[in-house]
């Protein structure tokens, strides 16, 4: 990987994951630091030649969103001007992926905005990790790939004999269907939804549209947040006869008192990956964590070497 | 509406709906010629000036959508380098919407393609009736409004009293699950959907999730093309015991032999509205068209107006 | 030429010429596949990995014009997306090429309306046979090469033995008067001009400045469309005592009844080039086509291997 | 035309020609200075205020061509951060227009650069008169409204008597056919060619096609530039027996000695018209100047009041 | 001022600043809420229509600048996209100023990066206080006005009699020296300066040059950040004689403990104006808030009406 | 150097310096011409194919400032036209840099519009040799390498024994004094200034800040154009008990009468270096030029070979 003008960097949000991709890619993390000063402003120092390098800069979006947005787009910036061939962004968590549309009048766009910013900063290139959704892709005018969980959801939860009619596929709120739908195709399982009589951002009053009694359940959305949805929908599915109660989340953001609701929650397992990473402090006890590095090291590797990426779709 | 320099024209597909629009706006319709020519060359003239002008202008982009399309480009160059001062697009349907995001390796973005087409050729606004995904309005930058059907298909249902507990609103593939529940939120009603084993586009093997014997359902869609979804959905529906079947699309594109297929379905009455011409030589016998025009037209008098959009929505 | 990731694509308006091209380079055209669904819309699929290539991809603009340069448009679009090095778009002909200026009011300038949704597209380097006029390089910021036909005419009416002070070359409208002082000045012949008292589009009452009096004439154009140009010139030329009357054009388009009138006319052979597909139910019987195959094989290997275009124009 | 924030501004190379429009346009030339320093650095200095003015701004680009452009490109940028509301540029004379195409390998199409240019620095609107060719309209996508001299070339011969039967209207090189046989359209006049054996550039060894044996001819071209190429083809069209040689071209540029090659040539009166200064110490006994100020001024009042243009063009 | 459409927001970094600009404006700030999710996470919504209208929207960027900084850029996004006519931001301070060249090797220019987000955001024009460099206004295309503070000081010093050659402008560092200049210009003194052997950013071993014995001194800076610059320069001025000691800078951050410095410093009066909000508990003893309100104020009012800013400046 | 496509071209105003840089690279320069027709304009002929080529074109922009502008655009347009890779433009003098802000009411920035031309033409890259101020580099977004000159002069004076506590270093004008602790640090010696009671452009009435009696001293500047700064300061110098006087600054402009003020001045030897082309009529008698060549050519040899350029700044 080294030829070819090949160079791994990551900014603050992302030094575990970074540090476990450098090692399935068998390199180094290049030199680069970045400090806050007294009034707030951020300064990144990249401390190598960076010339005519592939630079693949990784760095997810979580909270604190801004700071991390920020450093990432001085970063970007940094080495445009340091003469760097190409900027492959590698982006875990695509911070404000949600706010992805006009859902009520005047409101911004600002996922649209964050593709703007980094696409006007100089990134060249973009890799996400299950966007909230896939037309995101489309805000991109720059080669934009987004990889998929479900597949090392589906390897996982196989290795714990969860698949077959003997188990329910659940989306917690009706927009999460397509991700249910894609997991339960690979499990080999049907699909159940929990409905909200008003609307997706309530989450109250949810009944269940399909059959899970006696059913083992897995809930499967893209963000844990502050948990609510999974607690809400396990609650509902728990009233409703199913033996165990399983949920996954490509993205354990865990805000707030999510990891308190998970405890006290009728979910036996949640699991997500490490795409962003999970404070020590707050783990709840039923918390699983697989890793995505693998896969990002992967697809990567099949960019820098021009190999297609479809294989990681399978 | 004739203050402030408004003119209101439109190209070869929206012929019968721009009449409405301006007749619900007391404007008659400013004159443009557009003619193809023998090596399939689109030549348009637009026959009075409009320097200076607010142009509104009109123009579906169904089939064919290719000629639609660069009628639409061409017209708004023309009214560029003609001098006008804001180009605002209205297209009651937004051809090539589905090509949304990269389904598969090496796919194109083909809305997003549209939609930098519009803004690289001069439109300064768009305006849409209930696009594919909610997400399309991130692919621009310019102002875009995007109206919605289902208080239209809401009123019509209410009149003929199909709303409360004894309905259920469907949506006949999961992809289409927040439609459904738009809808349903209104009519007071339940949702159930049909689910596909494999996936949405196969359309095979549907089965319901949620429960419709005994009751009347609505399928509610954006687009009813080749119908082949709603019939399968249809014949689902009764076989599961539903005792009327209704559907409604906004747009009725009703391409191949959809005409055939709701005549042959199980559907009573398939309700549309007119944002693309429906031609008449294959209008099903169950076919309901309801006008899109009163809303287009109050839509525009509020951007003109300067008047927020808001109460349309509600 | 298979070194340097070099990879030869066409679609759909362009296969026998591709196909000629692919021979002259030694080498296999690509895997793309693209089709036109019941709704009109057409969804392009390359079928094999195109990352880190130089691609050349071959497309004519001829009818229909606007499918076959939305068909271009969208393959350029999925080609960026699917991180190709370069798009090297080869256009034997450049559809809507005529309609490069405001010839009257309120006229749209669809030939670079054409260019810049090219360039908006991701196209990032363009190649043309013979445009209409030259001044359209100047529409694009990218590297375009205008290849000349000239030269292929040249060589064809040589060998015939029709050059020296014989020959008399033609042009049909005052407005091609530097075609034919090229081919003249190659041919070693005068020139006249057919002119019009009106002006160019109507080809009507035409005159000759000139003689032609018991002279072999050639006329030249750069287009036969609907053929009534040539036509009428002809009949004009046979009057003024012109023993034989010689046509070409780069590109045959044909449109129209087209067949019938050549056939009819007093033109003994019409040369084309194969820039367009010529139909084989409408070819006339004095139709002779030469190729082009070899120009645009030895063009695309001087810009691949970065050797000079130079001696391609003598 | 003082109402709607009207400002008319000059640079230094249109001070007569920009007085004369003002005083048909019943306004004052906005306070502007310009200056150069020792180092040859131009200083532009806008002496008014013109904060959400509409700016119509008047300069030929003339000899010397760098020096006016630079000025001309440096005022744009101090109205643009002066906050004008329009930038509307008035060049009577297109520098560089000539240079349109790639003529040779590796040419430069300087005329689209200038293009460039002018939008990238600020102008939103641009004004020409009778561009060498049309086609550098489309080098713009700002609206872009090219005046036609014609029409003041017709009414002066036609109060001299020239036109009719008796007259033959002569491009002096083939690339100028189309004005030709613009002008002879509108004196009701045939036309003849001065076609050169090897091209364009050339001019030597020119012969007449068409007919002029007898008749009083008027040479007609876009440019006066050394003169050389009018002055040769008068000693042709003398010795071919034209009674009276009259010649004009739109742009009086007269560089080099064009100003003795006129006075020693067979022209009876070369006509021009004010668009460029035509200096003092350097006009020809038999020049004559037709002022384009009329033309001009009426052009920017339709454009101003919203009025359109095509009235100007017949 | 309320007519032409004019509108006042806010954002959350300027309340106070905002509201005695409305005050100044006799007008109202339009309803915008902000709110931070528990994911960090900016939501903006604008609560009233803005269709249409000029946006002036108020918003320092100061600690937390990158909360600041995306607040904003999530505000101009949400305007443009809800239809205002222009968006004027107003930013009393800008954060990253100071980053506005490559100082070493691989540093960002995140002043540009800033200018290129607020730019591409749909910013239309700008307007700032006293910028650390005038040339960051050249790191912009769209208008921007940079306000200075320098008379508001000259008039609270005269009216503390401080002025003439009684007193002694400093320069606490050697790159502020036009700052220094400037007000010693306006209140008739001479100038005298702390050099450092190393360079700025040290700001160790400062010793003046210039001579100050006797003499009342006033320092004058930008910004007063950490407050090292002050205090250090402050002793050093003790040392020599200095009698009386003043401070001034537009923006007061005050980071750190500027604070506590400030209070131990033989500095007796800190002079800032309330471009940023300083903190109460933070406030030094010795320090003296003067408002740049009405200044602002006056410059809104001046670009609003299309009057010269140029007055604001004398 | 020859390999991986390195051509070094030159234009006409870098003659001498480019032929020293090429043979510091032992390299020749690639064939390019350009000359200047009788009506001002410039034409640029590139003598050599330059497919895939990365191009270092050398040209100051000193006087004509304008015309050396437009020679290096149009040479930009013609390499990129004719398929460079990579176009580097090297700038030893970069005109118009002085006009980096609006330093009064309705001011151009014209420096940025230099910046903006370059892109817009094609410009891939920068290197500039001191610019007027450093601000500058961010007003491109492409790499901008910008030399100092200070290690040549430092290297300099070292060789004649000026540094030490015996030296002072003086900026002639406030605006200067970051070159002044620059080129002081390196010496080891303290720094003065002249300061002017009124301001920068007027120059009159300077006096020192700072000690210098006794002393040798060395004036730094980044420009001398009419030399007024130098000769004036050194007259304040001289007074202030001065023994000998150095002045040295990286571009010799010299316009006007610089030569002679120089001559008459009280300074011992003034050094420039060759950025630009010193006119041997109008060399002082004090004037030493020392050369920026090897500095450059180890710039060009860095960038091209994709090694770090920071050692050149120590």
């Amino acid at each position: 990987m080294e030829q070819n003008n090949f160079s791994l960097f990551n900014l603050s949000a992302s030094n575990d994951l970074a540090t476990k991709v450098a090692t399935e890619l068998d390199t180094t993390l290049g030199q680069i630091s970045s400090r806050k000063f007294s009034d707030g402003e951020i300064q990144v120092d990249i401390q190598e030649s960076v010339r005519g390098k592939n630079i693949y800069l990784i760095q997810a979006t979580n909270y604190p969103v801004n700071d991390h947005l920020w450093e990432l787009l001085i970063a970007i910036d940094a080495f445009k001007r340091a003469s760097a061939k190409t900027i492959n962004v590698v982006m875990p968590y695509f911070g404000y992926a949600r706010q992805d549309r006009k859902a009520a009048a005047r409101e911004p766009i600002t996922a649209k905005l964050v593709a703007n910013m980094l696409i006007n900063a100089g990134a060249t290139r973009l890799l996400t990790v299950d966007l909230h959704t896939v037309q995101v892709q489309g805000f991109f005018d720059i080669p934009e790939d987004n990889l998929f969980t479900i597949p090392l959801f589906t390897e996982y939860y196989r290795t714990l004999g969860l698949f077959g009619d003997n188990v329910v596929v659940i989306s917690p709120k009706n927009s999460g269907i397509k991700r249910a739908r894609s997991l339960a195709k690979s499990l080999e399982a049907p699909i159940a939804i929990i409905d909200h009589e008003k609307n997706d951002s309530g989450r109250q009053n949810g009944y269940i549209i399909g059959d899970v009694k006696g059913k083992k359940v897995i809930m499967v959305d893209d963000i844990i947040n502050t948990g609510i949805t999974f607690y809400a929908a396990g609650e509902v599915l728990a009233k409703s006869g199913a033996t165990e109660i399983y949920a996954c989340a490509s993205h354990g953001i865990l805000a707030n008192n999510a990891c308190d609701l998970m405890n006290l929650s009728s979910i036996k397992e949640v699991c997500v990956t490490d795409s962003v990473n999970v404070l020590k402090h707050c783990t709840p006890k039923n918390l699983k964590i697989i890793t995505c590095s693998k896969l990002i090291a992967q697809a990567i590797k099949c960019i820098h070497l021009n190999k297609p990426l479809s294989p990681l779709f399978q």
